[in-house]
């Protein structure tokens, strides 16, 4: 018997994300997300119970702000002491861990969805997940986007508005789109 | 008898936004958003029943997650099986035309919208409007913006965080702020 | 006596975002935010009642599209007829003027805040606190971010997705990332 679509995409092949299996667990996700996003913040506390229960694993003293948004929820991995500002978006085909400390503006984004390049191929729904790892005590600035694969050293400053389309090496800085690390003058 | 401001707005002439008739519309806008963005992901299904009478034309299997955002909404025309991720927003003071199967990632704003670049004139109201055109199978990476007066060619695609300023060729890459054309290596 | 952590990041020190001071606006802030972007537009107006009290002051005919984030809302003073679209994010640690007749688009970020650059004191919380001031008539494009200690001279452009990382003299353009001046072809 051949591999699930879900089980393809835990494993970074190719898959088709028009499956039920998937668009079942997008459903989920999207309950829990409305139900963080719509909820009062005193009600809501630092993470609240709809994300606490979609997530991998959170830890302790992790702070939300709403609104959030993610894919499927099952993917993230939330070390403690973290805090996401307003507006941060994750994709989660893969597994997006983020460690202790780390600090995210508003509006950051982590996508490791990436859909084929060829449109044919596109559009029958064909993507492929590749993970993102956040090292710890890393801040990473409002607006910034982070493709899937990185890596983000321990450390690392990410500037506001950088697309980050290649690993960061821990202790440095990293600015613009595409991001490269800043230089000291 | 002179042309309205709405009839301005729609030949692409100089118009005022400070207009009754304009800013009714704008209203109309804000509360079919608000009904799509409060609503429950259960009911609203696809694209749920407040957008669907706001748009120009919506075709069938469109999906638009919420929050989304627009103008007007009279002025999109949303073609089969469009996906629009969280948070996608479209200032639609011109015609908006999303094309068969496209895939718009979170975040991505489309601005027909433009100010007069003369303070004294943009104090009055003035803006122009330009039509933004996306052909079929275009995959729009999150965050992207797409100015006013783009037409993005067939299968092509938009990377994350881009600003597209200038019309996109079918079957290209564009990447960076402004995008530009990406070389293959 | 020594000084609290509030007096601290309103003189522009070193502080530590965890004081519980702080922490309690930041609570309010939420909660107002909360109720602008959940209330009805048509009840809600311009600018609706809860950031009207939240802002350190608001004058007449201001627009607040929702949603609107901010982090203590008490530092923002906008002027008459100042225009914020959708999505909007206010990281107001220190003052945040926006002039008369200021247009924001829509997910317009302005970041006051800044954290500690050595990671050991960032997890201490160690965070600075600097201004923007944003002249009269300013139109600022979608998407763009402004840092802290930048001031926009009257009449400025800083087009979409632009990350404004120092000053923009008044009458000029800039774009991209980081922000440079348009230069006339």
């Amino acid at each position: 018997m051949g591999q699930s679509e879900r089980q393809k995409m835990a494993v970074g092949e190719w898959y088709c994300c028009l499956d039920p299996e998937l668009d079942g667990l997008r459903t989920l996700a999207r309950e829990a997300v409305h139900e963080h996003n719509t909820m009062s913040p005193g009600q809501r506390g630092g993470i609240g119970p709809a994300l606490s229960m979609l997530f991998a694993d959170v830890a302790e003293r992790v702070f939300i702000e709403a609104p959030f948004h993610c894919a499927y929820g099952m993917n993230i991995s939330i070390g403690p002491r973290v805090y996401l500002n307003a507006g941060c978006t994750i994709l989660d085909t893969a597994p997006v861990r983020i460690g202790e400390g780390c600090m995210l503006g508003p509006g950051v984004h982590i996508y490791c969805a990436e859909h084929h390049k060829d449109p044919a191929q596109r559009r029958r729904g064909l993507e492929i997940a590749r993970p993102v790892e956040i090292g710890r005590d890393v801040w990473i600035g409002g607006g910034a986007i982070i493709l899937g694969g990185v890596t983000i050293g321990d450390g690392a400053i990410v500037g506001a508005g950088a697309v980050v389309t290649k690993d960061v090496e821990a202790g440095t800085t990293v600015i613009g789109n595409p991001a490269r690390a800043l230089v000291a003058k």
